[in-house]
């Protein structure tokens, strides 16, 4: 029996706070609209005592949104919880997700003060939480580089207070998959109550392993992921949704799977992508514009016998646009061929053998040879040799 | 002591067949020439046979090139062969690249026969090149789908044939961590002569997983990454240059370390996402434009008692423009007060508490609040409770 793994969606708290994605309340209530058609379990909504403004959005979206659960982010702090519950008042299913620093060097440098102080504060802002609402998750910030022994003693703490997840960041992006992995192990064998909550995972790409990073906490022992449409969040951001609905999806064997529709991660990361003007890169994973385009003649040759040789995932099964056929210098016969034939001309392989010459010789000086190119080379072209 | 791990760098070949990103000779000779002092070990430089273009390109790189290996790519034909290692004549460290495809899918749906004959055309591949040069590279396409005890076989048959580097290539994008760390660990402990050669990871970013699977093959015993900057490569790309090599250098207890010079890794980023002109995103690690920025309130309060509390690479280690503060409605008081004080106004905390009132309201109608709005806001400031 395949397991759920939650989907945390963050677009809208680590996704907005990027410089630059800031969103108004009706953009923000439309894309929330949009992540509960998705799919998504949860949508953090935003950081309701940062500003009136996002209070307001967290409120309208707690409104609105119907089945997924709505979250809003608070730090370990009375006043900050009390603003987070006043915005999820009405929301169908509000979840408050408080927590504070536990690395030696957040509880230094940030806060001054000491481990049992840190302790203490978190089971006291659980407390206060489980006050409003029943679904409480906790975040042990920078739990990357926190002592193993202390996290463990933290996340015991919380589940006796009340929370109901415990969310486990690697907030500076520092882990390699297998310590993430252990790290989740080492939760699940050494917390006694671990069974009465959810682990959760939170990671972010400063080296590019939010993905991989997520799906060994999974491997471990999570069942929620918090990830950004586009791997958007601080920094080099957060974990790519589409990445790792995917892996879950292609990689059923693992024995896990997700709610989320995804033919919608396409026309959802184009939206997002616009809304908050943060271009995606063309080689991003899933939802680049090149994620299906092949060019090279080795790979063209392949696809064109039989896509899976080059392709895992099929272009419209997440929503894209069908895979492209670009002819550049690096492409072959069997490429050209089929253009051809796309365009009304039947060669036979002599013809293409020659025609192949030619169109290197476009190709060399272009970037992309493209149909007009393509009309010019048949018309130039004399076909001597054609047998009757 | 610490052992090397080859850089493989194949931005001229992998990164230069994608759609688009074709450049002539000029400019790829120009890129090899950085490349050389960014100090990757091995440039692939192109595919000789694919066009006269790209043959004339490798060509003038390998005869410029003085202290890297320069590169050609084949196929498993003698014809392929044969003009690579003309092109590569001059190079003072020339490697001919060839091979074929191995899984069953490669080799029923492309070359429609059978393992045995795939077996034969790989050995005869090496040892036609051989004859060119005594550093020949063999790598088994689509590996990441190709059964292990046959890939086994292949690796045992082309390094008796004469194979000094063998690249285990998950062409598709298509292992999770662990399943590639696996496979290169089945190689070491079951191919008899695997100590006559290097084991080389050429990863595919289809599913994000590319940076993550190269580590893991090196944690399992290989010693060379193919990987390209700015992860340029056929459809969501390769591994990403700067990722792993941070990754290496900032994992100094793994035990490796690299050639590459990290302060260049950002201007050279910049550089190929120029001539290229393929977009990096600004979520993208290490090179990114938003790596080292900051902007909620948590973060930022954090960074500026410590830089550490959030970053664990410092921007000038890796040649990019300092951390950056960015002023939005989720900053906080303490970014506020930062601004400020470098403005050259005095506030006290009661001024800031203040002023953070009228901060958070411009704050929410823009998305980024830039030191003319401060000015103004310290204009329209009446500090009626300042203390004598």
């Amino acid at each position: 029996m395949a397991q759920q793994v939650y989907i945390f969606d963050t677009t809208l708290r680590d996704g907005e706070q990027v410089p630059g994605c800031k969103l108004n309340t009706k953009e923000k209530l439309d894309l929330a609209l949009k992540l509960e058609a998705l799919g998504v379990d949860i949508i953090e909504a935003g950081f309701p005592v940062s500003s009136p403004g996002d209070f307001e959005s967290v409120a309208q979206i707690a409104q609105a949104v119907k089945n997924a659960t709505v979250c809003g982010l608070t730090r370990a702090v009375q006043k900050d919880i009390e603003v987070a519950a006043q915005a999820l008042k009405y929301a169908k299913r509000p979840r408050i997700h408080t927590g504070i620093g536990t690395s030696d060097l957040h509880i230094k440098a940030k806060f001054n003060t000491t481990r049992e102080e840190i302790l203490e504060r978190a089971v006291q802002a659980v407390k206060w939480a489980r006050n409003f609402t029943d679904d409480v998750e906790f975040y042990a910030e920078d739990a990357g580089r926190t002592d193993n022994e202390y996290l463990a003693t933290v996340v015991e703490a919380v589940i006796r207070a009340g929370a109901t997840v415990v969310n486990i960041p690697d907030t500076t992006g520092y882990c390699l998959p297998h310590q993430y992995g252990e790290k989740i192990a080492f939760l699940r064998n050494n917390v006694s109550n671990i069974d009465k909550a959810v682990i959760s995972c939170h990671c972010h790409n400063d080296l590019g392993l939010a993905t991989a990073n997520s799906i060994a906490g999974v491997l471990n022992g999570a069942r929620q992921i918090e990830c950004t449409i586009n791997g958007l969040g601080e920094r080099a951001g957060n974990t790519s949704l589409e990445e790792v609905v995917m892996i879950l999806k292609q990689h059923k064997d693992l024995g896990y799977y997700t709610n989320v529709n995804a033919r919608e991660l396409n026309p959802l990361s184009r939206e997002v992508s616009e809304v908050m003007r943060m271009p995606v890169q063309p080689n991003k994973a899933i939802v680049g514009a090149n994620a299906f385009s092949h060019s090279s003649g080795i790979h063209q040759d392949g696809f064109l016998k039989d896509a899976q040789t080059y392709e895992i995932i099929s272009p419209d099964e997440v929503g894209a646009d069908g895979s492209r056929i670009v002819l550049t210098a690096r492409s072959g016969r069997s490429a050209l061929a089929h253009r051809f034939q796309k365009l009304g001309y039947q060669y036979t392989r002599n013809d293409i053998d020659v025609l192949y010459g030619s169109f290197l010789q476009v190709a060399d000086k272009k970037k992309e040879v493209d149909e007009q190119d393509l009309h010019q080379l048949a018309k130039a072209y004399k076909p001597e040799e054609v047998t009757a």
